[in-house]
């Protein structure tokens, strides 16, 4: 036990006071966790797109003033009454994707989806429908139940995982979203088997991650297709095979009818790890006729549509997504430390930005740059 | 070995000399079979909506003068030169999804789609690119390899099967396509399994197929969606649990408001059996979050798309298709006749029309009274 348990601890986040706007960083108070609840003191915490994407004002469901981010590692400092999968002192990463191994999307076995705390976590409030979180007298929301860009923030006990202390949590926050997502949305989703054929559209960290997934599992090509050809040295360092970028074609030649030509028919898996919906179907139809699948990693603006000519699943490919992954964060997420510990599994190389979190809008500049993988802020 | 081996047969057929007129009863030249070929005496065939979809004229790779009909049963009549799968006397179903077991989709062991013959069948014309069909001088085209609105007709020896002798080739001609498609969808592409929920849109024969298949896996809710009141009573009779007519929902109810109301969050597999577009997508937004599976098996019209949001898919959403069920003919088709012998399908039900060559027109009109499952044709 702390000193600080069961008291409001002051200290420093960044507030989304309004769409659009900066962030401002702030002193907030952080009240205590309630039954079911675990305080952390986030020690890092990686700046994702699904954060920008909020603050920008175009999720639909984005709401404010609210403490954004959800990639974060730290310590427990203290736990509410009934805890009992995280003790105080556990190294931790935040689960946005929580786990309460109870309700029927967990006892499924066919989904890392938990229905648990959806209502309350969409809404931006802990499961009893408060904040812990105050500034300058106002409650501020909670994101997507994590809220990692405070230097304490406060989660269901279910939303929160302890791994191997001897991991970096510098670089375990990376674990809790965009290097998951790749890597299980390769291994988990898709299930990659030795001597497939896989193309992975957009090489940012989620992309990279499923190149790393794909390496893993023994695929024959992984095509990386990218816009930028300056992912084609991050493509290579994660062990694709090939890399083709769709906008240097010869004219008339689209990037389908090029991965086709490539795997000899069609890709055995596909990856958008874009949120473009028109390079979403172009993954589809890169699928082998007869059983490509195409996985769905991306986040669409809000309202855009996917199409494609229902000839397409007719004639044997199939069409998925995942979330996290397909990664449950409670029984599968230390098991990936570990990958990480054992070497299987980079994540050192994405931290190409690294800012103190009074610098954190610099970060969000640097995602939009093109040469950042990934910034890691130090609260 | 008959009298007629070598020689070409005039027979009756009818023949399509132009989109969108009736078919006109014709004396026709079969030619006869060149190595790898088979001719079959045809005795019945089915008149299924993929006939009347390129009789219309709609459809984009329709080419006449043609002999469409591709869900007939028959005997084998003579056999080519190193024909070996089949022989004189054997009563056989068409196979318009040919399996030649070499080819890469055919050893892949994830579909049931056939690559050796895919080009020429889809020109109607034979392997080696000419016709066995000849009509006041002209050659006719084949259609979908099979070509059953004739007397005789020549496939290629991949596209036809041996079935058990006892079967009536007028019950198994329907096994050729709609019954087969329906109950794979089912049983071998969905796979359901105890105690899912499934919905079929669209009553027909393919939808009664699923419904067919899902009752045979024990299926808790088996509930069918069509808009005419009239395929309650056909439901009910091959095993689905509930009716719905999305056209007399309650104001404000969408058809996948209802069917996520009933099954408690969604289905776990849904099957369109309507070739629309807008009930595909119901079909796939009325499935589970987490792991719902929606089967297209309609045939859509030239030019219409599918869509959808990604969050779909995202949330763990498949959409797949099937093409003659996922059924691989040669492999699986006799397994299929042998289930109706032993009463595990029924297909005597199907049949609610009947008509010599002669009056096959008036098949295709019976196709659009809506009272109409199955007519079958007595050549």
């Amino acid at each position: 036990m702390s000193d600080t348990t069961g008291k409001t601890i002051t200290c420093k986040a960044a507030v989304a006071w309004e769409a659009a706007k900066p962030l401002s960083i702030e002193e907030i108070e952080v009240l205590p966790p309630r039954a079911h609840e675990v305080r952390i003191k986030i020690l890092h915490t990686g700046v994702c797109h699904t954060d920008a994407y909020t603050l920008s004002g175009v999720d639909p469901e984005g709401a404010f003033p609210v403490v954004l981010g959800h990639e974060g590692a730290g310590i427990v400092e203290s736990v509410g009454e009934g805890v009992t999968n995280v003790k105080v002192g556990d190294h931790v990463v935040a689960l946005y994707t929580p786990e309460c191994k109870e309700c029927k999307f967990c006892k499924s076995g066919k989904t890392n989806l938990c229905g648990k705390i959806r209502a309350t976590q969409g809404k931006g409030v802990m499961p009893d429908g408060t904040s812990r979180f105050k500034c300058k007298g106002k409650d501020l929301l909670h994101f997507m139940g994590c809220s990692t860009f405070s230097q304490y923030t406060v989660v269901a006990d279910i939303s929160v995982v302890a791994v191997n202390p001897e991991a970096k949590p510098d670089r375990t926050c990376l674990l809790g979203c965009g290097i998951t997502t790749g890597y299980g949305a390769a291994t988990i989703t898709a299930n990659v088997q030795e001597g497939d054929n896989v193309a992975v559209f957009g090489a940012g960290c989620v992309g990279l991650s499923v190149v790393q997934g794909a390496k893993e599992r023994k695929a024959a090509k992984i095509i990386v297709v990218d816009i930028n050809d300056k992912k084609k040295e991050w493509a290579d360092k994660f062990g694709a095979t090939d890399f083709v970028n769709p906008t240097t074609l010869p004219e008339g030649t689209t990037i389908v009818d090029k991965l086709v030509e490539m795997t000899d028919g069609g890709c055995d898996y596909t990856f958008d790890c874009t949120g473009n919906v028109h390079v979403m179907r172009n993954a589809l139809e890169a699928c082998h006729k007869g059983w490509g699948v195409s996985v769905i990693i991306g986040v669409a603006a809000a309202g855009k549509e996917i199409s494609t000519r229902p000839f397409q699943l007719v004639t044997g490919r199939v069409w998925k997504g995942a979330a996290f992954g397909g990664v449950k964060g409670r029984s599968q997420l230390p098991g990936i430390v570990d990958d990480y510990m054992a070497g299987k599994l980079k994540v050192d190389d994405f931290i190409t930005h690294r800012h103190p979190l009074d610098n954190i809008n610099t970060a969000f500049e640097d995602m939009h740059a093109g040469d950042c993988i990934r910034a890691v802020i130090d609260l």
